[in-house]
C-alpha cells in the first residue's frame, strides 16, 4: 500500500522510491518512451535524441571534490550519455531562496559553466525562481539535456543477456561519503573527495572500441547495489559479483564502517556499469582506461540465467544477496 | 551594481531579473542560442527541435481554475509554442517536501497527465527529489520540453519592424488574479479563475492562417508590459497600444485596484501576444478567434520607429509610458 505522506525514502533511489515511479507516476505518465525507465528518454525529432532531466538538492551545496553546479552539469551529461547519446544540449533552472549570496551563485553558476565546456555540452536555455526566506534551503538546480543518439547506440537496462561481462570504471562510495564528511552534524572529517566528473568521454571510448555496449548506467542514488538489481530486474537474470574486483578506498571503508552503510549502496557521481558481450569484456576495459575517468576499470562479474537478483561473492569465499536499498540511507545526496 | 544576496525581485521577471539574466547568467553560458533569450532554445538535432524549461512554485498550489501540476505543463507547451515549435516532448522533475500528503500529489500529477493529453505532448523522463520538513514549501516542479520547429516557423522578439500589428488573445491578469485571491493573508475573494491554458493549438491556428508571424510571446512574470517592453527592446522599436482595445475583467480591475497593482504588470499564463505583418492582421485575429483560448483576440497595438518603449494611449487620450516592472510584484505566481 501507498503511504499518506511523502518520506525522505521516496526520493531515495531505493524500493520506496521505485513503488512511487510504478505506482503513481508510471500509471499517471503512461507514455511507452517513459516506460523504459531508461535514464533518458529517446525521442524522435529527425535524428533520434534522448532528453533527460535530473533536480539537485545536495547538502551541503559545496563538498569536497565538487559542488551543486558541477553535480548538476555531470549529472544530466551523465545521464544522456548512459543512454548511448552524445549530450549536446543543458537546460538550468535555478529555484532561489531569497537572501541566498550572490558570490555564492556566482561560483555555482561559473562551475557549471565550466564543466559544461569540458564536457563539451552547451547551457542554452534557462529559468529563475526565486521563493521566500525559509520557502527553500538555499538553492535547487534542475538541468534538462538533449543528446543525439548515433546509429550504433542500442542500450537499455533490459538488453543484458546470460555471459555478458559487468564492468565497474573504478571506486565506489566517493561521491556520498564526500558529501556525508562535509555535512553538518557528522564530526569526522575524511581526505575523500567526490568523484562527479562528465562521463561522455569515458562512454565514447568505450564505444569506439567497437565492444557490444547492452547497458550502461551511473550508480548514483542507491548504488552500485541499486543500478545492478534494476539491472537484473529489468533483463530477468542473475548478477554475479566478485566483491575482491570491486574497488573501495580504505578511507570509503572506513567512514562507512563508522556510519553504519555499505558501500555498495552509497552514491557515485563518476563512475558507470556498463555491461557488455563476454568476448568484448577485455577490449572494453582497455578502452575505458584510456580516459581519465576510467583508469581503474575492471570486469567485476556476470550475468547468468536465474533470479533476477545480484549475488556478491565475498572476500573470505562466501556469497551473500545484494538487495536494493530499502529506503533513504541519507537525503540530498544529489 | 549586483546585490549581494537574492531578492525576490530577482525572481519577478521584472528588470531585477533582467540584470541577473544579463549580469550573471549570460556572462557564464555564452552561448549563442542561450544569447537569444527566446523562450525556447533551438538546437541542431537533424531536423531543428526547440529546447526549453521552467520550474513552478506557485503558491498556493491549488487555486481557482487550475494547479501547480497544470500551470508546469502548461507553462513548458507554451514556451515552445511561442518558438513557433509543435510541443511534443515534456520532462517532469519534483522536488517534494518529506510529509507532502500523498493524495495532493495524485492530484497535481493526474492533472499533469491530463494536461499533457488536451496538448497532445507526451511525458517521456522524469525525476523526483524529496527533502526534509522545512527543506521545500510542499512541491516544487521543473518542466522541460522539446518540440519540432516546422519549416515556416522564424520567430523572434527581435523580428518586429515598424508597422507590424500587435495581436492579444485575450484578457490580461486573471492568472495572477486569481492567484494573489486564494493566497494566505488577502482576505477578498474573486470569482476570477486563472486562464492557464495549453496555446499550441491557437499559435497553430495563427501559423495556419498564413499570416506572416515576426514574434509571439506569452506575458506571465511581468505581464503584458513585460512582454511589450522586452519586444521593443530586442526589436528597436516603439510599441504603442490603445488601452481600449485591451480586455481587462471588471473582477481584475477591482481586485488590482484593491491592491494596488497595475493589471499590465499581472501575470497571464493562458494568453499570446502576436505580432505580425500590418496587412496580415485581420486574418491572424480571425484565425485566432476559431480557437477556444483565442475568442477575445484582438488588435491593440502597432510598431513604429522610435525609442524601444512601450506608450498606451488611455481612455481619456492622453499617452503614458508603460514601463517594465521594477522588482518583484508578488512571488511565487508561477
Amino acid at each position: 500500500m501507498m503511504e499518506d505522506r511523502i518520506l525522505l525514502a521516496h526520493g531515495s533511489g531505493g524500493k520506496v522510491s521505485h513503488r512511487l515511479i510504478d505506482d503513481l507516476f508510471m500509471k499517471a505518465f503512461t507514455d511507452p518512451t517513459l516506460n523504459r525507465q531508461d535514464d533518458a528518454a529517446v525521442v524522435e525529432g529527425g535524428a533520434r535524441i534522448a532528453f533527460t532531466t535530473d533536480s539537485y538538492v545536495v547538502k551541503p551545496i559545496f563538498f569536497p571534490g565538487g559542488d551543486i553546479g558541477k553535480l548538476a552539469v555531470c549529472g544530466t551529461v551523465n545521464d544522456l550519455a548512459m543512454s548511448g547519446a552524445t549530450p549536446k544540449y543543458i537546460s538550468a533552472a535555478f529555484i532561489i531562496e531569497e537572501g541566498f549570496p550572490f558570490t555564492d551563485l556566482k561560483t555555482i553558476v561559473d562551475s557549471m559553466a565550466k564543466t559544461a565546456e569540458a564536457a563539451g555540452v552547451a547551457i542554452v536555455t534557462g529559468d529563475t525562481k526565486v521563493v521566500e526566506r525559509g520557502g527553500a534551503d538555499q538553492i535547487f538546480i534542475n538541468t534538462a539535456g538533449v543528446g543525439i543518439l548515433p546509429g550504433h547506440a542500442e542500450v537499455s537496462a533490459s538488453n543484458i543477456s546470460p555471459g555478458d561481462a559487468v564492468i565497474l570504471s573504478g571506486s565506489i562510495g566517493d561521491h556520498g561519503i564526500a558529501v556525508m564528511s562535509t555535512r553538518e552534524g557528522l564530526s569526522f572529517r575524511t581526505a575523500i573527495e567526490s568523484d562527479c566528473a562528465p562521463l561522455n568521454g569515458l562512454v565514447a571510448a568505450l564505444f569506439e572500441s567497437g565492444a557490444s555496449v547492452k547497458a550502461l548506467r551511473d550508480p548514483t542514488r542507491g548504488g552500485l547495489a541499486g543500478t545492478l538489481n534494476e539491472f537484473a530486474a529489468q533483463s530477468g537474470v542473475s548478477l554475479n559479483v566478485d566483491e575482491t574486483a570491486v574497488p573501495i578506498k580504505a578511507q570509503v571503508n572506513g567512514a562507512c564502517e563508522m556510519l553504519g552503510l555499505d558501500p555498495y549502496h552509497v552514491a557515485n557521481e563518476g563512475k558507470v556499469v556498463a555491461v557488455v558481450a563476454a568476448d568484448d569484456a577485455e577490449k572494453a576495459v582497455a578502452a575505458m582506461r584510456t580516459n581519465e575517468y576510467g583508469r581503474e576499470a575492471a570486469i567485476i562479474g556476470a550475468a547468468s540465467e536465474g533470479k533476477p537478483r545480484v549475488y556478491v561473492k565475498t572476500m573470505v569465499g562466501t556469497t551473500r544477496i545484494l538487495d536494493m536499498l530499502i529506503g533513504e540511507q541519507l537525503p540530498r545526496i544529489c
